[in-house]
């Protein structure tokens, strides 16, 4: 059964969004996605608590949009516990602490799991002392960064996290990649709806780059560098090249090299430079966590006022008959809404893979 | 005499580099210049312990080669002392606090002195607490941010710290600017030299604009909008329309917001929404220091050992023979070589005003 599955990673791995492919999809009431996927994953052998939360943070993920790093990432999550670079019955351990920071190993198990108890245990830290972080090392792969972002606002907390990766972006000046995109999440809550940005420090992803490929579309603005070393907006030429773009040209490039330098040295972990360059490989990362206690410093009203005038403003300034701005997750909450009205849309193989890995005896 | 050097204040603005202006420029010992503006901020009334420090850190700012923000920055500081903007005399007051994270009140001092005390309390905090937060409302504009990281970085901190501004770049998707450019700040201590990010999140200063116009040069990659709202490398067409672009597009646009909220929550202060669009009434900003104590958590050679590993390998990978990468805050440290070997450069009007000045009687 694990072999079947592992069978279509190649193929489910470049997909973003079901809709836009041409592989067949359909749609799934939440919950009955949700508690598939925790029957699939006490079968798979995750301790039953576990599966629980596993099950919950691959549904939450797909419900919200992010297909890339929902459903269509299970193929490849079982791969990497096939091929042993993720052991499912392993849980972080704290090897060091200084009050309100604390380092932790992960002992390489699943990513999401690890950094969702990182994420609380830096907002329990945050709690008692106002701020807390949690540098995390050995873990693997998160998923969907801005799961933690989400986490922290929904308890209330200023969240801040990223992580390392494997590097695949060139640093500015050079032509061979020396630099992780290091996802960077941010999150403020808000009673409207809270504010999350999720964004990788390369400018498009290779999903995203594999989607303008197959719409035989250009990029609207320069994406990377075509194999003679000029950038570029064709996207296929930047896949070719493995020469992505940082966001900001040298200042992106300086912003991943620091959030290396940073998740690397606080975790004892490693660094991008030492991050085996192979996907399915890409493991033992690094990650830093960020809670900050907003209710404790402010009990008042004003943060939760002053988040929505500056939301108002940004998205519609007073007068202004113009555009409409979107601001950070707010695109999230739109397909949050519409995922649980509809049912969440599925990869129809995908989904008939794990519902017969679910009904295993 | 205030009278004479504010009226300098429209030539001084957008200069970067006097060598690469028509004024005049010469060459002063570091111990001159600091002497210099010491005498000078006692003559305008700055107690004398804090004229000692904001001497320290206008003459440094100018020793690193920042010379933006530092001894050319002098006539308009003194101008938003004139006009009320500044309050000389006013000491950063602490109003809430929860262990680790307190929130100050900078009641309007002078932006580089706030936010050294806030940086100094950081990593106080940090000393006890493992990671220390200052937000701070109700400061002014913190000259060279970078001082703060560089501050951190020889305390042997990890130091993070940004402020945010007036509204200069419109959020992605928008024409009118509803974000500032919030300088970010990320420094990471290594005996070898310590890595110091110092980045606004537009991709150009409103300065370098300046000085690519002056030399008749586009911009190397899109810097803004031009007046008809498309994508501009043109420098004269940027500043006509005030249309900066933020690193990244919408992902730069994102971070802006989400640094700015972050600081405004925190410190209690004002956003960028209701900062005056008026760079000489642009005050009570919003800023955040962090400081995270690296030592506490790893004393051992790891830290210094593994910055020194990620730094080579970006400037240079093994067995490439290809070329070398600048890494954040190499270029700060080659200038205050050259600058303290053969005298900091200064603007000769400039320096003569302030030389009057500390000679008042």
């Amino acid at each position: 059964m694990l072999t079947l599955l592992v069978g279509r990673f190649a193929a489910a791995c470049g997909m973003s969004r079901p809709a836009n492919q041409n592989a067949a999809t359909l749609r799934v009431p939440y919950e009955e996605l949700e508690s598939t996927l925790d029957r699939a994953f006490v079968k798979i052998g995750f301790d039953p608590v576990r599966a629980k939360l596993c099950a919950r943070l691959f549904a939450e993920t797909t419900r919200d949009g992010v297909y890339s790093h929902g459903l269509n990432r299970f193929p490849r999550f079982l791969a990497t516990i096939e091929n042993g670079l993720v052991d499912i019955h392993a849980r972080p351990e704290r090897v060091a602490a200084c009050c309100a920071l604390e380092r932790w190993d992960g002992k390489q198990g699943p990513g999401n799991l690890n950094a969702h108890d990182s994420m609380a245990r830096a907002i329990a830290l945050a709690r008692e002392s106002g701020v807390g972080c949690i540098a995390l090392a050995n873990t693997n792969h998160w998923m969907r960064g801005g799961t933690y972002g989400w986490q922290a606002a929904d308890a209330g907390f200023i969240g801040v996290c990223w992580t390392n990766t494997l590097a695949n972006v060139p640093p500015w000046g050079a032509s061979d990649p020396r630099l992780g995109n290091n996802p960077l999440v941010i999150a403020v809550p808000r009673p409207g709806g809270h504010v999350v940005l999720d964004m990788a420090i390369s400018q498009f992803s290779y999903g995203a780059l594999a989607s303008y490929r197959a719409r035989g579309e250009s990029l609207p603005v320069d994406g990377g560098y075509d194999s003679e070393g000029r950038l570029s907006r064709d996207p296929a030429a930047i896949e070719a090249s493995s020469r992505g773009l940082p966001i900001g040209y040298w200042k992106g490039s300086g912003l991943s090299l620091l959030l290396d330098m940073i998740a690397t040295l606080l975790s004892g972990g490693l660094s991008t430079v030492q991050i085996p360059r192979d996907s399915l490989k890409e493991g033992r990362v690094s990650q830093v966590f960020l809670a900050f206690n907003l209710a404790a410093l402010d009990p008042g009203d004003f943060p939760a006022r002053m988040a929505d005038e500056i939301v108002r403003f940004v998205q519609l300034p007073p007068g202004s008959s113009g555009e409409r701005v979107r601001t950070p997750g707010a695109k999230t909450l739109a397909l949050r809404a519409e995922n649980l009205r509809l049912g969440v849309p599925v990869d129809s193989a995908i989904w008939r893979d794990i519902q017969a890995l679910s009904r295993v005896s």
